[in-house]
């Protein structure tokens, strides 16, 4: 095998890089002091576009043929079929997209994000328009660039979640709609205060960090490959399965802040560390088109697990019954007057609101839906970047509501557009389906899983997890993956049962 | 100035991939998991192996040659025509070493690091001694590739402290030794222990933390520029003046420990953090034949910052005189029965003693002549590896008086000579010596500075050291600083002055 050996040794080259280019970014929002920013910035330049360089090569190309031509016959399931495959994909849409396009992108990006961030403060979306219609025109050449049969928003989330259309989002947001405006509307029917209001108390951060890390080694994650730290936006990072770095946020009233953010990005660590080892430094556990060194088969793939660990275990009524105990050892005044039930109460209360990084597990997803049609209609000339907070605000009273009384709490909220990110949103919504679809699978084929997560034992679902899932880091798409864990794709129907569910009995509805 | 410019910009990108190495370097050593290790160890060979191959290319002949013909006859010093020729320099010569030495050398020193804590572990110099035999082998291809005229030491010293020869270190040995020698007769002649053991007191660790950013503070350490970490082997690493890491290590019981330590790095922090900004990504930033993004003319010259600091300043009466009373308010009880002069003696008591790393600042200069004459005696092929511990246990006897039990505290104490250190071990005299000669024309160029220091004011002699010393980088060699300062050379009288003052008056001598 040796013209595939040889591709896979220059491949891990690259890997190295992109890991190298993950370590700086996690230094750049955990410990860098403020002064490093800009030197940092070019630094993180000169590595990205030496990668870049390296893998869209004459040499890449050369190599590439090679092991295509000495593999051609193997097993189409195996993962060096699928690595090559991998490679090849990314090669070659990386190859149609301009050399100085990502470049602008990221230019803009830089600048656009800080108009954004003032425009935010200052509720002024007008000063921010003129670089968002910038921001679009780049996409759309972006999209031009990448290739795409119906619609521009297909290529550009092909970078995110490839497989997924503007069609089928379409189809699937219909479901979802269908399942969760009944939903929604039942529960804010029969919606009332709790009894008590735990988050008036304050919570030492240093007890908050020590639940946290128990918190998340109690769910599998390994600190021997990987750390717990702080950021203002808390993230998982990985350098390798060996090496898994993830953050949460502290908020001294706010106890669930830390304890979910742990609980979601532990999530995404425990993919990244249940990855078969021989896949590491290979294409599958990096994206090549996007550069970034991850495991798993797409974005949403991914999110699929942070969502799992911290909704459906970490918000489960059998997690606090089991667990309640420890909060209290940590804080046992502020919690003196709660129990499990009013806790787990606390933590899933379902209320339309204005702001997607606050909604609840029910609501999430129609804030995603907005945002998602939203893009779609940028992308293809229907919606005009003048017309957006007027569209934004029927959006939300359609779906949640609610009106927006500034913009700053509407059409400014979310950073994403101001970087480039078209096409990102949806994945967390594909997220949550996987993740009802999968825990679904592994009660069918595991009668006592139940009873087993009731007693604390996690390791029984990890196992599971790792056996069908994580170990194959991206080999499979998210589709393949559904399918040889549960007989068919992406489908909405688990994750609708799910909040019925939990819900109805949460709500006494029916 | 186009060719000068190209040259410029290539070597830039270069510059942020040290500062990307040392990024890499600096989380191994302080937050990375035990796990990742392995691959943390192959991301740096990637990257190691992409920048020297970026350096020592075709493409930076071609820009160095274009550069050079555009700038002849251009001021000599000024910054341009000294980066090109550091640059030039360090081509010259990295283009002589066999691309794979280096590897070689790595390769044979992560084994045999190894192999070296298990034989100081187990006091088995034997079973060290083929690995030490090969790396002195290595060594010795490595100063033939390098080039000499006189002395393989001269090639290799040559790495870290240009201009050095073993032939003028014979010189400044000498000159040492006829003052520090009686200098240590006269001390142990008269001292005693003290009236009080400090060091029997436990010092809570958070409390250490404190008071150690606080000490980095006073001095000057700007940490918006800047962090203090922990680490089990403190040292201080920059990437670009902008973002400078220091980190020490805690001993609850020495609180000495972390706090000269913190000082110490403190002291290197404050030459990169004041570097002239211009020299941010040039060859006056970094040493591109260790392939080492590092300000200061040398390692001896970087040395000097660190030592003045920590020894010179940190270990004065004066600043206990007047900063007692800060760790009175983080240790009350500890301190209880102590006041400022006890204290200054506590931590400059003069002892022989087996351990380098714990000698006192008059000392401390014999055990780097020992080794050093005994890297020479290797090199040339007068002192065998199997001969080394009587060599060393007979240098100890005349140097310090005492015999090592053990190989343990005799010649396996130290960790250089395992991964290939050879020439190193004389920067650490050479920064003492500079610093005192630092020092002196400061207090000679500025009457009213010892007032100052004994009031506090740092910012005095920090200004002073920036306009004079650090904000030149690398531009001038460590004789050229110190000519352009005191009107001569490296000379060993300052030292031996500020040793004989300071020690004559602590123990009454005379």
């Amino acid at each position: 095998m040796t013209a595939y050996d040889d591709l896979t040794a220059h491949i891990a080259e690259y890997h190295d890089l992109l890991c190298v280019l993950n370590t700086l970014k996690w230094d750049m929002r955990t410990m860098m002091p403020a002064g490093g920013a800009g030197e940092r910035g070019k630094q993180l330049a000169t590595l990205s576009k030496l990668a870049k360089s390296i893998f869209v090569s004459d040499e890449t190309a050369r190599l590439l043929d090679a092991a295509e031509a000495e593999i051609a016959g193997a097993d189409a399931d195996s993962y060096h079929v699928r690595a090559l495959r991998q490679t090849r994909d990314a090669y070659e849409i990386q190859r149609r997209i301009p050399a100085d396009l990502v470049g602008r992108i990221a230019a803009l990006g830089a600048q656009s994000e800080a108009v954004w961030a003032k425009a935010k403060d200052e509720n002024d979306f007008a000063s921010f328009k003129p670089y968002l219609k910038q921001m679009l025109a780049l996409n759309i050449e972006l999209a031009e660039a990448i290739g795409y049969a119906d619609h521009p928003f297909d290529a550009l989330i092909r970078q995110f979640e490839p497989g997924m259309t503007a069609a089928r989002l379409g189809q699937i947001f219909a479901e979802l709609k269908a399942g969760i405006l009944p939903l929604v509307e039942r529960i804010v029917a029969v919606d009332a205060p709790l009894p008590l209001n735990l988050w008036e108390a304050e919570y030492d951060l240093a007890a908050q960090k020590r639940l946290c890390q128990e918190m998340a080694t109690l769910i599998g994650f390994d600190f021997e490959r990987g750390r717990l730290d702080t950021a203002p936006h808390p993230f998982e990072i990985s350098f390798t399965r060996d090496d898994v770095r993830i953050t949460t946020r502290y908020d001294a009233n706010y106890l669930p802040m830390s304890l979910f953010a742990t609980l979601h990005e532990a999530g995404h660590g425990l993919y990244e560390q249940n990855i078969a080892p021989e896949l590491t430094r290979t294409a599958l556990t990096a994206d090549f088109l996007g550069q970034y060194a991850v495991g798993g088969a797409s974005f949403g793939a991914h999110e699929f697990s942070s969502r799992l660990w911290e909704n459906q275990i970490g918000r489960s009524r059998e997690f606090w019954r089991l667990h309640f105990s420890r909060l209290r050892d940590y804080f046992s005044e502020q919690m003196a007057a709660a129990d499990a039930e009013l806790f787990y109460r606390a933590v899933n209360r379902v209320r339309p609101s204005l702001i997607r990084v606050e909604a609840d597990e029910v609501t999430y997803n129609l804030h995603i839906m907005l945002r998602t049609e939203i893009e779609m209609g940028l992308l293809e000339g229907a919606i005009a970047v003048d017309d957006l907070p007027e569209i934004w605000n029927a959006k939300m009273q359609e779906y949640l509501g609610l009106t927006p009384p500034d913009d700053r709490r509407g059409v400014l909220q979310d950073v994403h557009w101001s970087f480039g990110g078209f096409g990102s949103f949806p994945t967390y919504t594909i997220g949550n389906i996987i993740a009802a679809q999968a825990l679904a699978a592994a009660h069918a084929q595991m009668p006592d899983l139940a009873a087993k997560l009731a007693e604390g034992d996690y390791q029984t679902l990890l196992t599971w997890l790792r056996e069908n899932i994580y170990r194959h880091g991206r080999a499979y798409s998210t589709d393949e993956l559904l399918t040889r864990v549960t007989s068919e794709g992406l489908n909405t129907a688990p994750l609708l049962d799910y909040l019925e569910r939990k819900y109805s009995d949460l709500y006494g509805l029916n």
